[in-house]
């Protein structure tokens, strides 16, 4: 099983998925074939999302076809080398997922050998659940259930500061919420620009900032750079 | 029907519930029945949740009891003089609302003559639905339906700053998300500091800071003074 999670699409100054090109050439090679899910877009159409997909990775490439294009999506998800799974409001592309079979097409077909790649709500969508997400409930996802493919959960873009003067709940003081009611849990701080590699059973975390572990009871964990994540 | 819907519990500098007791106090008398729901606190007891907006509003004089510690939670609501609902977590708070029969029980106490007391997630939850909230969905709500007794979406604690060089959505990019998927909702973006008094069909948004509202395919209305919210 090979997975690749990132934080978040574009950090600032660098172009939508720069950083991930790189990480996603190192598996994948010219030709083969990609399944996209779009279904996070809510404000662009998938179209338009997966072109932009499309035109962000053209140096690899690849054979990139949007899930919601296909008569068959179940059977092109069997045989893809990759499903790719993009950001946006992630009770929205869960629903979506729900509703077409997809939680159980995408996992059968990454422990088959695909490669996952998913950044923001797609690396949300990894996890046992969506708890973790920082997104609106736009829409009922018909349970927080997700795929499982990565058993710790994700909090994306994750940032502990507030905008100047802002009484809100910090990010840590989500988690912790989380945390309260299920400490069982254990939650992932991973900043913008940083990503997680699954590679069967191994996994760390990458990127240029620190990544945070949280656990019921104890201060936040800022993870050495050779921590196992599972 | 008599709501307060407050945007927050406490701004800088001010103390917890400060700008919300002259405002209570302008409808409730000393002595008078409150039921207080806590549900919305997970990192703190229901009780030591309930002892901190009792000393609170201690001046007030009154009879403030936490629904959770209630033998006939159902009775009590139906005869309170007020509902006050706390923030905190909205999931939590809809989810042990709705196992607990309040998502009936408040409103019809509240069409019957309760005053209705809500901040952050309670103002939320009076709310036709919660798919406004700001909140970590760190439990299933069961459905994101919520109390109905204000007809527009509020998003409290409304900013739309974002911590410096972070690349997440601005909360009006998740309320246009909304928007986008259900075109037909109007959203209030309540910042902190501001409430909403709804007395029967009128409601006036008031506070130090501009109330913004959005709908989809147009620009945010900055709402001046007398803009009848319903």
């Amino acid at each position: 099983m090979k997975l690749l999670l990132l934080s978040n699409s574009a950090s600032t100054g660098a172009r939508y998925l720069e950083h991930a090109v790189p990480l996603i050439g190192k598996t994948l090679s010219p030709g083969q074939q990609v399944v996209f899910i779009p279904f996070a877009g809510v404000v662009q159409s998938w179209d338009a999302y997966t072109d932009k997909v499309r035109d962000a990775l053209s140096d690899l490439k690849l054979d990139i076809v949007g899930v919601h294009t296909l008569a068959d999506p179940l059977a092109a998800i069997a045989t893809a080398d990759a499903v790719m799974v993009g950001g946006g409001n992630t009770f929205n592309l869960l629903r979506e997922c729900r509703l077409r079979g997809l939680l159980k097409a995408i996992p059968a077909a990454v422990r088959n050998g695909a490669f996952y790649v998913g950044w923001s709500a797609g690396a949300n969508l990894a996890c046992p659940t969506i708890r973790t997400t920082n997104d609106m409930p736009i829409v009922d996802p018909g349970g927080l259930d997700a795929l499982n493919l990565f058993p710790v959960q994700i909090n994306p873009h994750f940032t502990n500061a507030l905008p100047a003067g802002h009484q809100g709940e910090t990010r840590e003081q989500r988690i912790r919420e989380l945390l309260a009611l299920a400490p069982e849990l254990e939650v992932i701080g991973l900043p913008e620009g940083n990503w997680i590699e699954r590679h069967d059973d191994q996994a760390w975390a990458y990127g240029p900032h620190p990544t945070l572990l949280f656990k019921a009871g104890e201060p936040a964990l800022t993870l050495a750079a050779d921590y196992p994540l599972i």
